[in-house]
C-alpha cells in the first residue's frame, strides 16, 4: 500500500509503497483509513523536535489525526466490526494502569502514540488496538471528523472541565478562536449557557466566532483583560480557557479570571509567570490540559452527530500530500487540511 | 476597656484605655476575648505593609486571631447566645452576594477583616457580627484554639481540598513542617489514610512531623524533588500542598507532582514560573488557597473538640503584648504565641 | 391596600382591605406586587390540607409565587434598591444555620413560607427579607416570571442535578410534560445536550414537548418502559426525572433507569416501592427533590433573560381571583394563571 | 488438580480431580489459591437461587472470593508475573464498554462471575484475567484477606461512597455490625473523622464494633431511630448505611437520615417502601450499592497492608470444606470461613 513516511529529519516527506499492516494480536484492528489531518506537529516532526522524545526509527509513517472504515479485526476484537465507520484516537493506551483504570487514559504509563512513535495515518492503512476505535455514527464521514481526533479532542477536553463549573449567568472566556478555539467555541455552546466572551487578535476570527456562537468578541490588542473586566462588572470570568499560550496570554488570562476561578491552559509557548501571592489573594486555579480520553472523544463524536460541531476541511489527495504542508506552513489552510488516501 | 492599639507605622504598640464596644445593631455579636494570637502579620502591619490595602485610620487595635466569650448579642442573633465560648471567623461578610450565598463566603464581595481594617482582639472586648462566630464545644479554652482562626483555618482549608481528590494508596506530600504546615499534618492525618510525606528544611521540624502522623520525613536540602520521586517509584505525589512559597519551593513542588496531580499554593513570597508546557504535557494544576470558609471553622472545631488538632502555645497575658512580640521577631516562641486580656 | 385572604378552611378567598406592610426590620423588603402566580398548593390550603403544618392564623394573605419591584428597603439592605424588578424566592431563611452557611438555603432550620405561614403575594404589596429577593434583568415583566418562582425553580433544580451527571451521547427521559415538566425540558435544553426522551399520557403534552426541544416523544400508556428501553439499545437512560410521582410512574421510571444512572422524584402522590436487591443489583440510586435555593433562582433567571425559558400564562386582575381559582380548578388554563394587582 | 465443584442443586458439594488449567489467552493468569472465603452465597447457590440467573452448567467449580499467587501468566500480561501475591476481584470485565472505559467496570457490559458462572476458587488453581488481579503487598497473606475480595469491597464501595460526602462534625449511621459493617466500620474510620454510630439487633456485635471505632452504640430493638435523633439533636444522621437491608431496616433507616443526607442500600431482603413525598420534602436520596471496582480493590488492599482493615477468619484445609459451610450454616463461624488449598 501508499504510505508517506518520514525517512529523514529536515527532509521532505516521502511517499513510499509499503505492505499492508496485518492482524497479529487478538486485540489488534485495522482500519481504512478515509482521512488523515495535517497538522502543525507534523511540520515540527520533520523539524526534528520530536525526534529525541519519540525515539522513533526511520523511515516511519506520519499522521495522528485519523478516520476511517474499519478492514479487519483481530479474534478478541467485539466493539468494532468489519465495515464500521470509525475514528481513532490518538493514544494507544495499555488498559492496565491506574490511569487507563480509571478512565484517565491518556495518563497511561505504557501508551503509544502512531505517528509520532509508531505507524500513523498518512497511508491506506493503519493498524491500531481496539482500545482506540470509536465507532461513529454512519452520517459521518471520516475525512470530514479526522481532525477531532486530536485538536478537536484537546479543546473538547479542557472545554468540558470548565463548563463543569459553569452555571447560568456566569461568564466563560476563549482566547483564541483558531483550529483549537473554533472547536471549544461549538463544544462550549453545547454544553454551557454560560456567556461566550472570545478574544482573538485577528478581527476575522472574532468574526467568525461571533457567529457560531460567541455572545461578546474582541480584538485582542493589549485593552483585552479591561474590556473582560468591563463587561463582568469588574470581576473577571469564572473561567478562562487560553488556547493560545504565547504572546503574554497567561498573564492576560490570569488577569481576567474571577476570584476563585480557573484559568485553562492549552495552547503553549511561553511560561506561566506569576506571583504565589497572587494565586493565593484571589484563589485562582491554573488548570493543565492534555489531549481527552477515549471517552471524551466518544462524547465529541456525539456532538460530531447530532451537527453540534463541524470542521472547516480543505482535502487533498494523499498524492498532494506536500501541497497540504506546504499551504498549511504558508498559512493557506482554512479550517483543516485532510489527506484522501 | 484596655485595648493595644496601632499608633503609628514603624512605632510601637500602645496600650490605651478606650470605651467598651456596644451593640448597635441586630446582628452584632460582643465578645469578651479568651485569647488573641499574635501572628507575624501583626509585625507586617508596624511595618506599614498593609497601610495601603487596608486604608485604617490610626489608632486602631490589632489581632485578627481571635476566641472568647459571648458577653452580649444584638435583638437578631439566634445562632449565639450570651455566655458560649465562641471562636471568630477572620472576616466579617455580607451574607448577600453571590460567594456568600453559595457558602464560599470568603470571597464576599463587601468583608472587613478585624484586626485589620477595623477593630481587631488584642483588647478585652471585640465587636463582630454574629455571621463570624463559631460556637465551639465547652472543653475547649479559647486560648487553646484562638491561632486555629487563621492559621489553622487556612492549613485546613488547603488541606481539606487536596485530601477530597486523595484515595487510599495515594501520596500527599507537604512542604513545610511550621506554623501552618504542624497544622495541615494534624488535618491530614484525620482526613485521609492516603500516605504523608513531609519536607522542611529544619531537621527538628521534620522530626516533629514524624511524630505527628507523617509516614516519611524529608530533610530539604534542594535533593527532595528525586526523593520524592523514588519514595513514589517515579510518579511523583498525587497532591503537593506548599505552606512555604518562597526559595523554590515551588519549582521543586511541581517538579515533584503526579501526572494530572494537584500543586496547593499556601505559602507565598515567590513567583512561581513554569513553562506552559509543563503543565500541559502533565496536566497538573496549580491550585491557589485562601483562608477558610466559616463552614470550613466549624468543621476544623469539630476536629479540635475531638482532640484531633493541638496547638503549641506560649500564652502571655495582654499587658505583655510587647515581649510576645519582640519574642516572635527573635524566633523564640515554640508554636504560637497567644495574648490573654 | 388590597389583599386576597384565607377566611376559613373550605370557604372561598376573601378580598380585603389591610394595611399596607411597613419597614420594622433591617433586612426588610417590601415588594410592590407585580404578578402572583396561582398554583394547585392555593386549592389545596383552601382544603384545609396545610392547615395542620402550617399553624397559621386565619385570616391571613395567600400566594407564594410572586414577583414586582421593590417598594421599600431596610437600613441594612445593600443587595436590591427601590425601583428594581424582583422575583422572591419562596422561603424566607435565617442565614445563620449550616444548611444557610453551605448555599443549601432550601434546608434552613428556621425558614417562613409566605402565602402558606405568612402573609403572601396576593396582594398589592408583601413584605420579605433581603435573603429572599433576586434581582432580576429589567427587560423581564414580573407577571412574566412569577410563576418561576416556585414551580419553575423546582423543575430547575432537579433538572439542574441531573444535568450535571449527563455527558454528551447520554439520554435523559422526563416523565411528565405539565407544567412543571414544561420547564424542566427547557432547562434541560439550556443545560445539557443528552438526548430526551419525554413521555406524557397527553398526546398534546408530548406535541408540545417536541416543539420545544425533545427529541423522542412517547405516549404513556404503559409501554413507555419498553419504548425507552428500545431507544436506549436496552439498556434505559443515565438519568430520569419524574415530574408525575403517582399512576405507578415511579416502577416505570426505576424500570427505565440504566444501571448506576438516576431516578428523580419531583412530583409524588404515590409510594415507591421497591425491592432493594433492584436498587443493589443496578446501583441504580432514588434522587429526592424539593424546591431550588437561592442560587438556583438566580441561575434560571439568566436563562430567563436569555429566553431560554419562557412560560405560557393567562392573566386576570387581582379582582378577579375567584375567576382564576375556578378556571384551574376546572382545568381551563393553559400555562399558568397569574393575578396582577 | 483437586477442585470443589457443584454437581447437582440441593445435593453436596464434591471434590472432584480436574484438570489443572492453562494458559490459552494472551490475558489469561492462572493464580495457585492461597485462600478461597466460603460465603452465604455459596449456600444459596446450592439451593438453586441462582441457577436460572447464572445459566452454569455443572458440574462447576464454585468459590468467587479468592487471593493467592501468580503461577503463570498470558503473553500480554505485563502489570503481574509469576509469583506475586494477588487478591482476585470477583468479575471478570470486558475493558472496551463504556462503564470499563469509565472506571466502573463492575457496570461492565459483558462480565463473568468466576464461581457463579464459570469455574472458581475452591480449588488448587483457577484461571482469570489480567485485568481481575490486584497485586498486594507481600506482607499480606492470601488466606486473610481472599474475604474481602467480594464481602470486604462492597463494604469498602459503600463506605467510600458516603465518606465522600462527610465532613468534620457529621454524623454516620452504619446499621449492622455483622460481616460487611465490620469492614465498613474499619474503613468509615480510615476514610472519615465523621462520627459513627453504629446499630444491631445483636449486643456482642455492637460490642465489637465500639472497639473497632464506632463512637457509638446502640443494640436495635425498635427504638434504634429514636435514639439516632436523639444523639443528632433531632436532625438525623448526614449518612446512612444499611449493611441490613430486611426486617424493617430500612424504613428505620430513612427516618434517621438527615434532610438533604443519603441512605445506602447494601443488605437486602426486604421492599424499600417509602411515599413520594417523604423524600422530596427532605430531599433525601436513597443510594444504590453494588460491589466495588477494581480501583476500589487497590484501595481496600492498600487499607489492608496499612493494617487499618483487618478480618477474623477461621481457616480449614480445602478438604474440609463441608465443615466450613456447615459451621457457616449452624452461625458457628466467627468473622469469615477460608479454605486453604
Amino acid at each position: 500500500m501508499r504510505a508517506v513516511r518520514v525517512v529523514g529529519y529536515h527532509q521532505d516527506l516521502r511517499m513510499d509503497e509499503v505492505p499492508k499492516p496485518e492482524i497479529t494480536g487478538p486485540h489488534d484492528v485495522i482500519v481504512k483509513i478515509g482521512g488523515a489531518g495535517v497538522c502543525r506537529t507534523d511540520i515540527h516532526i520533520l523539524e526534528g523536535q520530536w525526534a529525541a522524545k519519540a525515539q522513533v526509527s526511520l523511515p516511519y509513517t506520519i499522521g495522528h489525526e485519523n478516520a476511517g472504515w474499519v478492514d479487519a479485526v483481530g479474534s478478541a476484537v467485539t466493539n468494532v466490526a468489519e465495515g464500521d465507520t470509525v475514528i481513532l484516537h490518538p493514544l494507544i493506551t495499555c488498559g492496565f494502569c491506574r490511569a487507563c483504570r480509571s478512565g484517565d487514559d491518556v495518563h497511561c504509563e505504557r501508551s503509544q502514540f502512531p505517528g509520532i512513535d509508531t505507524a500513523g495515518g498518512y497511508a491506506e492503512y493503519m493498524k491500531t488496538s481496539a482500545r482506540s476505535v470509536v465507532k461513529i455514527d454512519g452520517s459521518l464521514h471520516p475525512a470530514d471528523v479526522a481532525a477531532l481526533a486530536d485538536a478537536g479532542l484537546t479543546a473538547y477536553h479542557a472545554v468540558a472541565k470548565a463548563a463543569r463549573r459553569l452555571r447560568p449567568g456566569d461568564r466563560c472566556v476563549v482566547i483564541g478562536a483558531g483550529g483549537l478555539g473554533h472547536i471549544g467555541i461549538q463544544v462550549l455552546e453545547a454544553l454551557s449557557p454560560a456567556e461566550l466572551i472570545v478574544l482573538d487578535r485577528n478581527p476575522e476570527a472574532v468574526k467568525l466566532a461571533l457567529s457560531i456562537g460567541a455572545d461578546h468578541g474582541i480584538v485582542a490588542d493589549g485593552s483585552e483583560a479591561g474590556q473582560v473586566m468591563e463587561l463582568t462588572g469588574g470581576r473577571g470570568a469564572e473561567q478562562v480557557i487560553d488556547f493560545v499560550g504565547e504572546g503574554g496570554s497567561s498573564s492576560q488570562g490570569l488577569a481576567m479570571t474571577r476570584r476563585a476561578g480557573d484559568y485553562h491552559i492549552v495552547g503553549y509557548g511561553e511560561h506561566i509567570d506569576v506571583p504565589a501571592i497572587d494565586l493565593i489573594s484571589t484563589e485562582v486555579n491554573i488548570i493543565g490540559n492534555l489531549v481527552g480520553s477515549y471517552n471524551d472523544l466518544v462524547e465529541l463524536m456525539a456532538l460530531a452527530a447530532a451537527q453540534k460541531v463541524r470542521l472547516h476541511t480543505a482535502k487533498y489527495p494523499l498524492d498532494r500530500f506536500q501541497d497540504a504542508l506546504d499551504d498549511l506552513a504558508a498559512g493557506n489552510v482554512r479550517g483543516r487540511a485532510i489527506l484522501l488516501p
